[in-house]
């Protein structure tokens, strides 16, 4: 476990806490020929140890991690069926009384047939917009969805680069949750140049235009 | 007031909570010369809480929010350092004690010369990919960020259309805050669609390949 401990870098009343919670299997040993051997852990529990980290890291309560975790040890299930459970489980936990129709009607339009949690977080994301008053029409959720195409392909092909059912739905779980804030970060990073190159080339003219520039001091 | 509170859709209580934290400005009147006329909110008033609103939806605390509209507020300032001003005030909230040595390196790579709480961001997205056992290379990154740029310039087109500073930076923080989670969707729609077209492309494979397939009522 001192291994486990070091290697991981987490303490260890955490390591403690997920084998209470059963998110963790005990280790090897000791068994009734070694009644005194301290127990092993493995890669395996290395690995878990480490998405169990990142789970909570992403604010997911341990009911949900269960689920994740129960979605990526189904190693008898196809990739697909698995994921879609796994992704169930992440955040953010939507009501899922309304149908999302406006969602389906654009996936629709963008020839694809997903539905399920992704669907309506798309319907919650575009009425939060209309309602702050800076509505997408459909026609820039399906320019979004063309641009972002983009990255889920190139994503998916590294997805499909690891070799069992059981490593691509960790990786696609993972990725989902850990590459999303590098994403958001990059666009923010991308708005910041933008702004930036603006305001580099438009400062000669603006204090000729805008009288009001520098006032803040006055 | 109650016209407010029906366009808004939002609670008059609510309302006055925005008017006591000083959110809102009070409407205009009743005035020395009409006392008994009702205070007249404006088309600014309704601006002014849907903003506050898509803040409070994307979990702001009240402080931070007064830091996004004190930046909106700034007039006199041009774009880019309001908009920094504002995006700062948004979450994640990190501590700011660590250089984002690394993501300045990658930055730098991709010719954009930004500093500031988008790049520490990254920096704390990377490390967590890390820890959780699927570190980005730094190509990785670069390529998000290649892809992520069709994003932001498409965007970015839009917040120029905004007539004036002021609605562009308005634009600005609220497509950060609100278009993210849109962007987010589509990215797990899109996986999911992939998962689908490669699981009913292998369907007739895997039973062969893969032996353990539908065992799981065993």
């Amino acid at each position: 476990m001192s291994e486990l401990v070091d290697r991981a870098g987490v303490p260890r009343a955490t390591i403690k806490f997920y084998l209470r919670e059963g998110l963790l299997t005990p280790g090897v040993g000791p068994t009734p020929d070694a009644p005194t051997a301290a127990a092993d852990y493995t890669e395996d529990h290395l690995e878990r140890v480490q998405l169990i980290r990142a789970l909570t890291g992403a604010s997911l309560p341990i009911g949900r991690i269960r689920t994740v975790l129960d979605a990526l040890d189904a190693t008898s299930e196809t990739l697909y069926p698995a994921m879609g459970r796994a992704l169930r489980a992440l955040p953010p936990y939507l009501d899922e009384s309304d149908e999302p129709l406006r969602a389906l009607r654009i996936l629709q339009r963008s020839g694809q047939t997903v539905d399920g949690p992704a669907a309506r977080q798309l319907e919650h994301a575009l009425r939060a917009a209309d309602a702050a008053g800076v509505p997408l029409s459909d026609d820039d959720v399906v320019n979004y969805a063309r641009a972002v195409r983009v990255i889920a392909e190139g994503e998916w092909a590294r997805v499909a680069e690891q070799g069992d059912p059981r490593s691509a739905v960790r990786f696609a779980v993972l990725g989902t949750v850990l590459y999303e804030p590098v994403i958001a970060a990059l666009r923010r990073l991308a708005h910041q140049d933008l702004a930036r190159a603006d305001s580099l080339d438009s400062t000669p003219d603006t204090t000729s235009e805008n009288p009001t520039t520098d006032s803040s001091d006055t």
